[in-house]
C-alpha cells in the first residue's frame, strides 16, 4: 500500500499509517465488487493522513502506549474526515457546476452521499469497538456532533460579506481545528495521559488545525497568482471568503464589496482585481503571519509535554506544515 | 407537539411517541436559529413513527421495562431513519429533476446533506448514552453499517431490468426490513428478554418490514391508477423496479422490457402501457398476497411472545398496516 511520500522521513510512522489505512480498508465490506473497489479507491485518493499521524504521535504522551488501539482510533477519525470530505465534495461540485465548471453525473452524487454515510457508520463502528469506556466514546461522539454543527453553521455564511477576522477564525475553529484537536486529544486520552497533558494535547491540536487551515486558504489564492493549474480561486467562487480576502476587505472595503456584489460566477476580470487588491494590501503576508503565530502557539504547548522521541516528530511535522506548498 | 393522528387510538403510545420526538428535538443544537428551526421542521415533517412505536412496544417483552431507555433507543433509531430519508430525498430529487419535475435549489441540497450527517451523529450520540454495554451498542452499530451497505448495493441495480422476485425481496430486506427488525430487536434486548424472545422479535420485525415495503411499493402504482395527485409511478421513473412490475415482467417479459428500454423519463404513454400490463397480469393482486403472507408470518411470531397488553397493540398495529392506503 502506498501513502503520501512525505512519510518516508518517518519510517515507523509510515508503517503505522499504512496499518491505519489497512484497517479502514478491512471495514469496507460491500457485496457489489465494483462499489467495493470504488470505495477503496476513494479512501486512497485522499489526503496526507496528517490527522491520524497526530493521533499516533499523541498516543505516546501517556504511560500506556497501546499501538493497536491508537491505530484503530486514528482510523476512526480518518474515516470521519473522509466521510465529511466526500459530502463536502458533493456540495462543492454542485457549486462549481453553477460556476459553469465541470459537470458531475448524478450517479456519482448518489454514490458519494451513500458512501459518505457508510463511512460515517464505519467510523462509529471502529470507535465503539475500541473506545476504553462508553463515557469516553461518548465524548468523542459529542465532539463529532459539534464538528457537524460547524458545517451547518457555515451554510448561511456563504456569500455573506467577509465581515471580520474573528468570524473567520471562529468558522475554521469549528471546521478544521476541532478535528485536529480531537485527533491529538483522543491519542493522549487513550494513552492514559494526565488531565493536564490531555488538555495540552487538545490545545496543541487546535492551534495546529488553525495554522493548517489558514495555510490551506492561502494556497487557494497563491494557486491563482501562480497559475499552477489549480482551481481558480475556488473558495471565492464558492462564496467562502477566507483570510487573505478578509484582510483585503478590511484595508479596502469599498472596492472589495463592489466586486463581491457582482454576478456569480465572478469574471476573470473580477478575480484579477481581487487578486491585485489582496497583493496591494498584503493580505497573504498578513495571513501567513497569523499562521506562524498559531504554529508557534502549538509548539509552545508541545514543549510542555513529556520528553520522548514522539515529541521530536511532532515538532518536525508541525513546523514543516507551515512551509508546505500543496 | 402533534404527531400522526393514527396514534389517537393508542393513548399511552401516543404520549410516549411525543416524548421520543421531544428527545430528538432536544438534541438539535445548532447555533444558527434559522438552521435550528428548519431542522426541527424537517424532523416533524415526517413519518408515522411506526419504527419507534415497535421499539416501544417490544420494550415490554422482557421483564425489565425501562420506559426512559426505550424512548431513547426509539429516538436514536428514528433519527437514523430520518437521516437516511433526508439523504434519499437529495438523491431522488436529483432524479426527478432529470425527469423534468420540480427544481431543487442547491441551498436545500447542501442543507440536506449536512443535516443528514448531523442527524447521524445524533443517532450515535443517543445510542452511546443509553446502550447497556459497549458490546450491545456495537451490535446496533454493525446493523446500521449493514443498513447503509444496503443503500450502496442498491445503487447499481437501478435501471437494471427487474429480474426476479428473489432479488427484489433481498433488496427490501436490506433496506426496510432490517430497520424494522432492528427496532423490534433493540426494544426486546433492552428489556432483558430471553435470547429466544429476542430472536422472535427480530424475525417479527423483519416480516413486518417486508410487508410494509411491499405495500409501500404497491401504493406507488395505485397512486398512478387512481390519479390521486401522488407522484406518477415515481419508483419506475427513478429506475426502481418493484414487485407489481416484476410480476408483470415475469408474465409478459417482452412487452415490459421493450417499454423499460425506452428513453427516460418515460412518457405518459409508456406509463399507461406499463400500468395496463400490471393490471392485466394482476401484478398488484399478487404483490398484495405476498404482503399478506409476510403479515401472517409476523403475527405467528408475535403469538409466541409472552402475554401482555403490548401484545394486543402489536397485533392491531401490524394487521392495520396491511390495509393502509397512504
Amino acid at each position: 500500500m502506498e501513502i503520501h511520500q512525505m512519510w518516508r522521513d518517518y519510517p515507523e510512522l509510515n508503517q503505522d499509517l499504512i496499518k491505519v489505512m489497512q484497517l479502514i480498508e478491512d471495514h469496507i465490506r460491500i457485496r457489489d465488487k465494483r462499489v467495493n473497489e470504488t470505495l477503496k479507491d476513494v479512501i486512497h485518493a485522499g489526503g496526507k493522513l496528517l490527522r491520524p499521524a497526530y493521533t499516533l504521535l499523541c498516543s505516546q504522551i501517556g504511560a500506556e502506549y497501546n499501538k493497536d488501539k491508537a491505530i484503530a482510533i486514528a482510523a476512526a477519525l480518518e474515516t470521519l474526515h473522509m466521510a465529511t470530505l466526500i459530502h463536502d465534495d458533493v456540495i462543492d461540485q454542485a457549486d462549481t457546476r453553477r460556476g459553469n465548471a465541470t459537470l458531475q453525473t448524478k450517479h456519482d452524487n448518489k454514490f458519494a452521499i451513500y458512501a459518505g454515510d457508510y463511512l460515517f457508520s464505519i467510523c462509529f463502528s471502529i470507535l465503539a469497538k475500541h473506545a476504553d469506556s462508553i463515557s469516553q466514546s461518548m465524548y468523542n461522539i459529542r465532539s463529532i456532533e459539534k464538528l457537524l454543527i460547524g458545517e451547518l453553521d457555515q451554510l448561511h455564511s456563504r456569500f455573506q460579506p467577509p465581515n471580520s477576522v474573528k468570524s473567520y477564525l471562529s468558522r475554521i475553529s469549528g471546521k478544521t481545528a476541532q478535528l485536529f484537536a480531537l485527533s491529538c486529544y483522543t491519542g493522549a486520552v487513550e494513552s492514559k495521559a494526565s488531565k493536564r497533558q490531555v488538555r495540552i494535547a487538545w490545545n496543541m491540536g487546535h492551534y495546529i488545525g488553525m495554522a493548517f487551515q489558514i495555510i490551506d486558504d492561502i494556497l487557494d489564492y497563491q494557486g491563482y497568482e501562480e497559475q499552477i493549474g489549480k482551481p481558480v480561486m475556488a473558495d471565492v467562487q464558492q462564496g467562502i471568503y477566507t483570510l487573505p480576502l478578509i484582510y483585503a476587505m478590511l484595508a479596502n472595503p469599498d472596492e472589495v464589496s463592489e466586486i463581491l456584489a457582482n454576478d456569480k460566477p465572478y469574471s476573470k476580470s473580477d478575480l484579477d482585481k481581487l487578486s491585485a487588491i489582496i497583493r496591494k494590501t498584503k493580505g497573504i503576508d498578513k495571513a501567513k503571519k497569523l499562521a506562524e503565530r498559531y504554529t508557534n502557539k502549538a509548539l509552545r504547548e508541545l514543549e510542555k509535554l513529556p520528553n520522548g522521541h514522539y515529541k521530536h516528530h511532532l515538532y518536525q511535522l508541525t513546523s514543516q506544515m507551515l512551509k508546505r506548498t500543496s
